[in-house]
């Protein structure tokens, strides 16, 4: 980006808030309204609760909707600003947005709010965006809009321009025309590259593209981004079970929810959200706090388990030099196989891949642990001139990340199948349980070898 | 998707199949691109390399380049593929591509298997792939296709619609025309959408959005992805200095730069990568162990400093059973830290931020490790009815988790500076490193309250 576009943003913010100061409303919507929409929600975030109100006067309802599109995006607390408009204002506003948006909005505020502002909507609207409130939060249903383009497999392409000219102002997109029978039901796509290529007497029926992928409404997001992505789509129309158009996910739309299961993801994996960090520490230590405290009475456990070894160590203290290392190292491929499963149950494969990947997971195990567990023992057998040490951390060694390895796919697998977002299996929370189990088997097989060669 | 997706697919594959052994062309052809170009990949991918023999004969280079653009995206080893083509007929190949995705390819191969290849090329192509091949990997001029619909301002609407038609062929994306001077600067851009609507004589320049956001060439892709995310643009103009309009990047190599800096972050926080999984657990293994040998010996550096207080340990064995409580509680803070790091510098924010990051993440360190050890300090005191361990272990964790809290945040900002990618600073590299620091904080904390209270 140009270097000189924060100095720029500082400048037309200025000359706003000037704007605003005066009461100057034509001059307001000249400078406002001549920036991008996400410039413009930029602008409107960066002014005093006082100057919104003054914006809430300048701005149409149309133009606010825009503006209120993008601002949903990037705020967590939207209530806010609602609060502050006269609910009228508002609810025209909801009615003016793209309904995949202003359902974004409805379903974060409560319900009270969200049925007082659709009460005061057209009925029209209000029937169709309580519609897409009733679909699911991860289903393909929540996150289309109903603002398409569709025509008739009899038409002419001639007739299908007119009806883009005229939805231009109200669709999300006009690049893909659907084609759809008496029923509705979808038939074909077209896109507007091809629509102008051809003369005006053509048959829609005619220049379709009849092979069309689609989703069906209570398809998981995810997968449908993927196959916005994998296909290079700028749209994808979503059906009911008998086939009827509902409505379309836009590839902005695939953007955010790609975005969002892998920052999912990745917080999961270090147990912090990074999606919501907050300027002040105080927050950022009371977010972080919980995952960290309930781990620590998770290690807690790990804890009494080695005071009942204590006296083993007090005889035998050599053995509390390894334990980090080990239940370090076990960690560590836990990990590893943690963030494979977590990735593989994200793309939803088909139901046989999970068994194949245990399977898969439980001989990699094997692998690693046995190729780590050999280095070890030879490595603390030369180190400390005790080849029998060495087999004993070098054994722990090679149960402890064998266990890690399976532990690390197989929890995230339950936690799928018992419908909790596997995501929350984090690698802190693997590596803490794998602490629990490294030390048992260490200790375990330690005790073992030593009443056999000791006494 | 469609439950009969799989089944369809594996039917289409069997006709393909039967047509190649057939050797009917005609009826190959009329099979094959009756399908989305992503859905020809998948089959071109199912073909034996016999197969695939013949389909070089069947289809035109023209054909196979938009095949090829998405199997470049989805497979790793992408020269095996053209090692099997005529020469002369990839060189076609990569003439017919999107300069864009030629270019990944011929920056993934040799370089003298890339020179054979520009020069079987038209010159004009040649001089733009080479060009192309120049800018570095990361940023935006690596990104950018030179296709594009580009028109002077003093023309019509009727004059751009024109020029849109022409390009429909061979432009990536025609739904924007971007606006130059006679010096081929950009001056501003018009959606197909706003065509259509104005009539054919309007001057190009009284409808175009003069205020536009650009990139520069060496901007980084990270953010130039951000741009097309947070605008909802379905691309984005490239310039130079001299703000003369090279390129333009789209939505879909955004998308692609989105979620391959996601799954590496990702990867990086579990020492895996988990974008190249093998069935073959033996490669799994084999790709994993790197990471888990280098930290098992940096794990072994724990374990020597732990030796070295092997006499306090035999003498207070109670204090081993509070190491992995420790080293695991300081490791989960550290990669909380580390994780909000990452994604900090994935945004590539201005250089003071990186200052303030590193303030915030002393007092989120200092408050968690507070709260932490302040909780664990009561609980050890009650339950060992010892309130001294309960000082050291409670003191031992306060001071753990600070450090590891600002290792984590201060690594990742080092590597990043000295131009290391801060992925690799990974989960498992600081959580092992956190261990040493966190032992010899207990025992030195520990040695020093034995000889203060015990003498």
């Amino acid at each position: 980006m140009a270097d000189n576009t924060n100095y720029e943003f500082d400048e037309i913010l200025e000359q706003i808030q000037h704007t605003i100061a005066t009461d100057d409303r034509e001059q307001f919507l000249e400078i406002f309204l001549n920036n991008h929409t996400y410039d413009q929600a930029q602008l409107y975030l960066e002014l005093t609760p006082e100057e919104r109100q003054v914006v809430y006067h300048f701005l149409s309802p149309m133009d606010m909707a825009t503006v209120f599109e993008l601002i949903e995006e990037d705020v967590e607390d939207v209530e806010k600003y609602l609060l502050e408009m006269n609910e009228r204002y508002a609810a025209k506003m909801f009615a003016a947005m793209y309904a995949d948006n202003a359902v974004d909005v409805l379903q974060e505020i409560k319900e009270d709010e969200a049925k007082k502002y659709l009460k005061l909507m057209p009925r029209k609207t209000s029937t169709e965006l309580m519609e897409l409130l009733n679909y699911e939060d991860s289903t393909a249903g929540a996150l289309m809009t109903t603002e398409i383009v569709a025509i008739h497999e009899l038409q002419t392409v001639g007739d299908a321009m007119m009806m883009v000219k005229q939805m231009a102002e109200e669709a999300e997109t006009v690049y893909y025309v659907y084609v759809v029978d008496e029923e509705n039901r979808l038939q074909g796509v077209i896109t507007l590259r091809d629509l102008i290529l051809q003369p005006d007497r053509t048959l829609v029926k005619d220049i379709m593209q009849e092979r069309l992928v689609k989703v069906h409404v209570y398809d998981d997001q995810a997968e449908v981004a993927q196959i916005i992505r994998d296909y290079d789509f700028l749209a994808l129309p979503v059906v009911d079970e008998d086939e009827v158009l509902l409505g379309i996910i836009t590839v902005d739309d695939a953007i955010d929810v790609i975005d969002e299961e892998a920052t999912s993801d990745y917080s999961g994996l270090a147990g912090v959200n990074v999606d919501s960090q907050s300027t002040n520490p105080l927050i950022s230590a009371s977010k972080r706090l919980p995952w960290l405290i309930t781990l620590l009475f998770l290690g807690m456990s790990t804890s009494t388990l080695l005071s009942r070894y204590e006296e083993i160590i007090a005889n035998a203290s050599i053995l509390s030099i390894f334990v980090t290392l080990i239940t370090g190292t076990a960690g560590n491929a836990g990990t590893q196989s943690l963030a494979v499963a977590v990735r593989k149950l994200g793309t939803h494969e088909e139901e046989d891949s999970y068994l194949k990947l245990l399977i898969h997971e439980v001989l990699t195990g094997l692998i690693s642990g046995l190729v780590t567990g050999l280095t070890i023992s030879i490595v603390v057998g030369i180190w400390q001139h005790n080849w029998i040490l060495g087999m004993i951390i070098g054994l722990a060694m090679f149960c402890a990340i064998t266990v890690a390895t399976i532990a690390g796919s197989f929890i995230p697998l339950v936690m799928d199948k018992i419908g909790v977002d596997p995501a929350v299996a984090s690698g802190p929370f693997i590596s803490t349980l794998s602490d629990l189990t490294s030390v048992l088997i260490y200790f375990t097989i330690a005790k073992h070898f030593l009443e056999a060669f000791m006494n």
